[in-house]
C-alpha cells in the first residue's frame, strides 16, 4: 500500500467576532483539508491550519509523502528533519498556525493523521486503538468561553447567526457559559482573557464560579496581556476560583515572565498551576520550562506539536516530569474535532478537559457527511468506525474551498481585524495591562 | 477479535558458565514463552524472564488478558496497574527477572509483545511498523563478552558443546571477542566486569583496544562490584579506551555512588558517560537519575521497562533530558532476540548497539522455526513477515519445557551456583573492590 495521491483543500470557514490579546478573529478562519489516497484506493483525511504558509509547507511535504507507504511516520519524520532547535519559538508575537518555525511540524502532524486515518481504515481499527488503545472512551472538552462583539461570522450570503450574541461584560459571558454548557454539556470552563481591563476579567471569573460552583473547574487565559505584577494580582484574587482542576494560563509573556509569576505566586500561598502554549511549543522547551518552574500545565496540540503520537510523547514527557497535561486549540472543523478527541483519548496522563473551538463553528460549514461532531456530556466519544472515524463531505469542501479561493484572507491576522473593525489605532502592547 | 487461550510454557535452555558480580550462571537459564490464541484463531508469542516468580505475575494478569481485545493495551496497563513509586527498585542485590518489584510491568511487557504479534498478524504488518515504523531497518547489537569456566552449559544429554571455551584472561577474552565478532559482525563490544582484580578488567579493555581499535566502541559493565575510588580509577586509567561511543556502565551502587562517580571523573577531565540498568529500573527513576547527573545513559529493556511503547517512551524521555539510550539482555531465546530488535528499530534515539546473550545461546535450544535468528553484520534485520516475524517451534517449546519440569531450578540464584561450582564460601560483596 502506497500513497499515490495528495490532494491539499484550502477552506474558509465562517467566525464569529470573537477577542482574544491578539485582537479580533476575522469573519472567516482558514483550514486546509488534507486527503491522502493509497494505490489500494483507501483515503485518508486530515486538517491543519490555513493559509499560505500551511499551504507551502505542505507543498514541500508533498514529494515525501507521495509513493510512501504510510506506516513509515519514523522514516518520513527523520527524512522531513526535525527543526533546528534554536530561536524563538514562542507563540507571544505570532498566533499558533503563522509561527514559521513550527510550520514543517505541522505540516508533518497533518500528513500524520492522515496515514493513521488509512490505516485505520486498511485495518478496520479506529485510530485510537492504533495508539495502544483507549486511555479513556471519550474525551472531555472544556467550555471555551470568548468576549465578542456581535454578529455570527461570514459575509453576504454566507453570513451565520450570531448564535451567542456581543459578550462583552461578566453577565453576558455567564449567558454564553450557560447557553454552551447546556448545549453541549462541558464540565471544565476556559475564559480567553486579555481582552478587558482585568478587574472585569476577575469579576467574570468570579460570576462564573458563583454560578457554576467548584464543580466546574476554571481557567483563564489573557494569552501573556499581563504584566508579571498583574499576572500575580490576578492569580492572588482568584486564588478560590482557579482552584480545585483550574489553572492560569499564560498569564505573563516569556519563560522569565512566567517563572517569575510563579515564584511570586508561590511566596504568597498561591498554588494554582501556570498553563502555556505561549512559552512552551515544543519537546525542546518542556525540560527548560520545568527547571525554571515557569510552566506546571503543558498545552498539547496534535496539530503544532508533530501529530498524534507527538502528544503521546508529550503527555509521557509531561508524566515523567510531574507535570500536568491540558489540550489547545484553535478554530477547526470536524476533521481536527476528530483528530483532538482520538490524541486525548490515548494520552494516559491527559487529565484536564481539552480545549476547543468547535462551538464556534456551524454546522453550516461542517466538512463532515452526517453533519457535526455529537458531544455527550461534554466529551466526544471513540467512534467503532475505522480511522478517525468521519467521512468527508466533498461537496463541502468544494465550497468552503471555491469561497477561500474568493477572499482576500491568506494569513490569520487578528491585529488588521482589531483595526479594521474595532480601533483602526490598535496595536498589540505587551503588557497591555 | 477477542484473546480466548493464554498458555505459560516455562522452559529451560542450557547456559555457559558464564560470570558477573552476581556470580555464576546455573547451567541452565530459565525463560517463559506465552502462547496467546485470538477467537480468529490468530496466535501471539511472547518471552519473558523465567522461573516461579514470573510465573505466578504470569498466573495474575491471566484473567484480565483472556477475553480481552489484544488492541486494548493503554486499558489493560491501567486495569492492571502501575507498580507504585516507591521502595528500591534498584537490581544491586537482585538480578534483573528476580525482583518482585518489576514483576507486574514484566508480565505486562510479555503481554503486550503477544499482543502485538497477534494484532500484526492480523494487518499483515510486521510489529515495528505498527509503532511507527522503521527508525532504522535493522537493530545494531554488541559483541557481550564474559569472562568464564570451561564448559558449554546443560547437563548429561542436554550438555553443549564449549563454543568459547574457558576465558579468564584478558588474552582469552581477546579471542572469545574475535571469535563473536567474526561471526555476528558486531561493531561494538562489551565487556561484562566486576569478576576478576580491576587491573586484569582494565588490561582485557586496553587489550581490546588495541586489537579492534577505536571503530569499535567499547563498555565495561562490573554489575557495581567497585567501590567509588575504585570506579574512578577504572574511569580515569580506561579514559581513552571508553572514548568514542563508550561508556562505563553501573561501576558502583546507588544513585548517589554513581553521581559520585560522575563527579570525581568530570573533575579529573573524563567525560566517559555512566550508563546503568541498575540504578536506574523504572521511569520514576530517569528524572531524578538526571537531575543527580548519575547515569547519562539509560539501559532500557522492553521486558523490565514494561514493553516495546514503554521502551518508545524512555527513549523519547532520555532525548528530551539529553540523555543517552541503550539496552540491557538477559539470557533470552529468538523471541526475545526479535521482541529487541523490533523494540531498537522504533526507538529512534537508541544510538547505542543493543546488548544480547544470544551468542550465548545455540541453536540446540531455540524454539523458533527454522532455528536461530541471523545476524547480518552485527544486526538483526526487520522481517516482512507479519508480527515479530517468527513461529515458534511447539516440539522443542515441550522439550524445553519437559526439561524444566524435571529440574531443580526455579529462580536465577548465581549465588549459589558460584558456590556449588566455583567456591563454597563465596558471598556477594559490594563493593568487592
Amino acid at each position: 500500500m502506497r500513497i499515490s495521491s495528495f490532494s491539499i483543500h484550502p477552506v474558509a470557514v465562517a467566525d464569529p467576532p470573537i477577542r482574544s490579546s491578539y485582537g479580533l478573529h476575522a469573519p472567516y478562519a482558514l483550514r486546509t483539508i488534507l486527503v491522502l489516497t493509497t494505490t489500494d484506493g483507501i483515503t485518508g483525511v486530515s486538517e491543519a491550519h490555513g493559509g499560505e504558509g500551511s499551504l507551502a509547507a505542505l507543498e514541500a511535504i508533498r514529494p515525501m509523502v507521495e509513493g510512501m507507504d504510510p506506516f513509515q511516520l519514523h522514516a518520513l519524520w527523520m527524512q522531513w528533519g526535525r527543526p533546528a532547535n534554536e530561536g524563538d519559538r514562542s507563540q507571544t508575537w505570532m498566533v499558533p498556525g503563522e509561527n514559521p518555525r513550527d510550520a514543517r511540524t505541522r505540516a508533518f502532524a497533518a500528513v500524520e493523521a492522515a496515514c493513521l486515518d488509512i490505516i485505520g481504515k486498511a485495518v478496520n481499527k479506529p485510530v485510537c486503538d492504533l495508539l495502544g488503545g483507549r486511555a479513556r472512551d471519550a474525551a472531555p472538552f472544556s467550555a471555551y468561553l470568548f468576549y465578542k462583539h456581535g454578529g455570527g461570522g461570514g459575509t453576504g450570503d454566507d453570513a451565520r447567526a450570531d448564535e451567542y450574541g456581543e459578550c462583552l461584560s461578566p453577565e453576558t459571558m455567564v449567558r454564553q457559559c450557560k447557553q454552551m454548557v447546556d448545549f453541549y454539556g462541558f464540565k471544565e470552563i476556559k475564559l480567553k482573557g486579555g481582552v478587558l481591563e482585568p478587574e472585569v476579567e476577575i469579576e467574570t471569573i468570579r460570576q462564573l464560579r458563583a454560578e457554576f460552583g467548584e464543580a466546574y473547574p476554571l481557567r483563564i487565559d489573557p494569552n501573556c496581556a499581563w504584566s508579571v505584577e498583574t499576572s500575580v494580582h490576578v492569580g492572588v484574587s482568584l486564588k478560590e476560583e482557579l482552584s480545585g482542576g483550574g489553572y492560569l494560563e499564560d498569564p505573563a509573556a516569556g519563560m522569565d515572565g512566567m517563572a517569575e509569576v510563579r515564584r511570586r505566586l508561590l511566596a504568597v500561598g498561591v498554588e494554582t498551576p501556570l498553563a502555556s502554549n505561549v512559552a512552551v511549543t515544543s519537546l525542546d522547551d518542556v525540560v527548560p520550562a520545568w527547571r525554571a518552574d515557569a510552566v506546571q500545565v503543558v498545552l498539547s496540540d496534535p496539530h503544532y506539536w508533530g501529530g498524534l503520537r507527538a502528544v503521546q510523547k508529550l503527555s509521557d514527557l509531561c508524566e515523567a516530569l510531574g507535570m500536568g497535561v491540558s489540550m489547545h486549540s484553535n478554530n477547526h472543523l470536524g476533521v481536527s474535532m476528530m483528530i483532538m478527541a482520538h490524541t486525548c483519548c490515548v494520552s494516559e496522563p491527559m487529565k484536564f478537559a481539552c480545549d476547543t473551538h468547535y462551538p464556534w463553528q456551524s454546522e453550516q460549514d461542517e466538512v463532515l457527511v452526517g453533519g457535526r461532531v455529537k458531544f455527550v456530556d461534554g466529551c466526544v466519544v471513540m467512534p467503532d468506525k475505522p480511522g478517525l472515524g468521519i467521512e468527508l463531505d466533498m461537496d463541502q469542501v468544494a465550497r468552503l474551498e471555491e469561497r477561500y479561493r474568493k477572499l482576500p484572507f491568506r494569513k490569520r491576522d487578528d491585529a488588521a481585524e482589531m483595526r479594521a473593525h474595532v480601533d483602526p489605532n490598535w496595536e498589540r502592547v505587551l503588557p497591555r495591562w
